[in-house]
């Protein structure tokens, strides 16, 4: 693995590979009373968050504490950005007292790519406006894997509000990566531009129409309807969203019963997903969360405690 | 005691005694230079806060890094529950990552209680609507014992606001529990409805006359005016609410010059009490911020490291 | 040293010398891979920012962890302050949690030194009003120290919002102590009032012509513009304030090639000071940023780990 995580793009499948061999590795601890471990003592994790986000600063937060780094919080809201300072200035400020990883999300795409040309710590993209969250996507295969056993020729769709979502970018590629095959479901309206000259290029499918492909799924993640960002529009209403593309209970029927359900989270009970399909006992939504910690420790270890490292 | 610390009427006078004890050594240990226990290394403690509050998050923060558990705050307002999740889903990804216990404060009377139905991590009520706030009844009484020597058959006077108070509530259970004889005096507008029934079932007395119960106190705890819950109509003005019930210089002199004066914090001083009750010889209001920290630092090694701990 | 750190005006030059050689081993740990040193295990500094820093509030927190110390952040917005509690009776009851040191940043001047006399925990002013800032005084100082050889008859010049800054008043009491000769530079209506009586006592000099006085500077310092606390009137516009009193890209011609350039961040680029002053080779920003955690990290261990100390 390179010095940052910006992009699945960055990272090969022997990366990945490793990423959840260590993983497990850390899946192990996190089922131990005490849950802990001495491999980055002594180094220093920044959460630089310009956007608010309970479940991925807390996720790398114990992932970073777990891993006996000290890690320090810092949100746009009391930045100096705030006070007029450039990205720039902001981010050499906080690498220049002396941080070995900045773990990042900002509301623009391409922040994070910027920010690893700045500096020299470690940068962990943990999303960058609707571009990627490369260690969700890791996350979410990690799950899959250990669900399914493998990705190689499983079929994965990915259903949702795909123009807002960073989580689809980054999860296409990875499962490609992996030999997952992909469908990509969405309203016309939520289907991102462009979509169909990449899907051509990276080898993943597209359609209009969830209740054709979810038969044929080995896997399916339903993402959320961006509601804080969507102004009106893309689709007529929230109940017309629901018929169409939403995990509703009788599409559930048109799945095996085992079946991964994924969903990134937070999620929009009875939008997107209906409770009976969040709950079944299918539903992988909480191991997702879970893997999540085991993932960031994995990436963090691998990132700050190579070569050279004292751990 | 319990798996989780919900509300006072789960704990019996036994678990008091143990926390009491438990808090004593804390106490110890938070005079010394170096105030670092092993106790709760590798388990992880979550401040969930829906609701602001300095003393009671600080309080447990320090309990738990003293005890040397990692801690981790969220707020309510960056939480996923400011995008739509519901408080179940918030929780149950919290509980997902690996936590061992949840401190929480929610405006909702009950929410503590739900949410140990939910997860398998400990939950601590931290304050729960206008309902209880068990801790802080513990480092009252606590308090209390440590100055009168015991509770049983002293009497212990509560004023204030009680419509809106959950240490009321907790208080008075906690120090029934403890023998101690209670009154709860308030103006007719802020008695609880019911407290009628209450009283005859619990076994504590209530008054709309504050002069007339000073003289037989042991204790006089002066609670908050929540000034911030409070639409009009409770009472004519603030300088009535002093005139009848506020903790002033003449009613000090009521007092016998070694009846302990409480108060929870945070004090409006000249409303409920006068600057000098606040600051007499025998307040002991710092007293209880700083049993507050030896009472959380027992709670969490009660509730955490019980047996099969590694501690 | 005494015990807080209050103003530069209690501080000797033997304090200085004695803060600026263990800063310098602190420095080294610095630039180690595992950044942790145990002196102040089982200490508590708590982060008490009633105003917004991002980089003072970050550097004094990786400064405390690097030492061992348990660090604790509480902003004013969440405080019990913000529900009418004094100043007063919200540090009692921190410092009554048993807690070692305050690091306090509050809008008043002075607040500090009040908060020192109520406490018995170590007082550090982190920026009170438009009064004192000493740890940044003593990192400005410490970084000039180390990129001069020496202060003493060192011509430091210092530029800019005088009137609203307490990095001015720290850094020319601290520089004065070290011998440097001061002269510092502004608008005459960001002279503060009072400026002509205290340089004949102090003995730095005035000037309202940057061009006049930085061909003998060998050291310039540039102040943040205050945008956030200027109302009108102080100067006609930003172009015109930059035109009299910018570091610019022809002013940059005029200091020797070895001359360092400082600024305490965060800056407004293209107002006080010009992106090719601020990157230039001579420019010693990000070294400021990186001797502040030194800095800090030497300020804590005195204050907090002297004679008795279990380090």
């Amino acid at each position: 693995m390179r010095r940052h995580l910006l992009s699945i793009d960055d990272v090969t499948p022997d990366d990945i590979g490793e990423v959840f061999a260590t993983a497990a590795e850390m899946h192990d601890v996190q089922r131990r009373e005490v849950k802990k471990l001495p491999a980055l003592r002594g180094r220093t994790v920044i959460n630089l968050f310009f956007e608010d986000s309970t479940r991925t600063r807390s996720s790398f937060e114990i992932a970073g504490k777990w891993l006996s780094a000290d890690t320090i919080n810092i949100t746009g809201k009391g930045s100096s950005t705030s006070k007029g300072e450039s990205l720039r200035d902001t981010v050499l400020t906080i690498a220049a007292m002396g941080v070995d990883a900045l773990v990042m999300r900002h509301h623009a795409s391409g922040a994070a790519h910027q920010v690893s040309q700045w500096v020299d710590a470690s940068v962990i993209n943990a999303g960058d406006g609707t571009h990627e969250h490369p260690s969700q996507a890791l996350l979410d295969a990690y799950t899959l894997t250990r669900r399914l056993g493998g990705l190689e020729g499983r079929h994965v769709v990915l259903v949702g509000d795909l123009t807002h979502s960073r989580v689809f970018r980054s999860n296409v590629l990875c499962l490609i990566k992996l030999g997952a095959r992909v469908t990509v479901v969405a309203p016309p309206t939520l289907m991102p531009s462009g979509v169909g000259a990449w899907s051509r290029a990276a080898g993943f499918e597209t359609s209009y129409d969830l209740d054709a492909v979810l038969p044929t799924a080995d896997a399916v993640m339903m993402l959320r309807v961006q509601k804080e960002r969507m102004s009106g529009g893309f689709f007529p209403s929230p109940r017309e969203y629901t018929v169409g593309y939403g995990l509703t209970r009788d599409r559930l029927a048109l799945l095996g019963q085992d079946v991964p359900i994924l969903h990134p989270g937070p999620m929009n009970r009875g939008l997107e997903i209906a409770a009976d399909a969040a709950d079944a006992a299918q539903s992988v939504i909480l191991d997702q969360v879970s893997a999540g910690v085991a993932v960031r420790m994995a990436i963090l270890y691998h990132l700050l405690a190579g070569e050279g490292s004292a751990a």
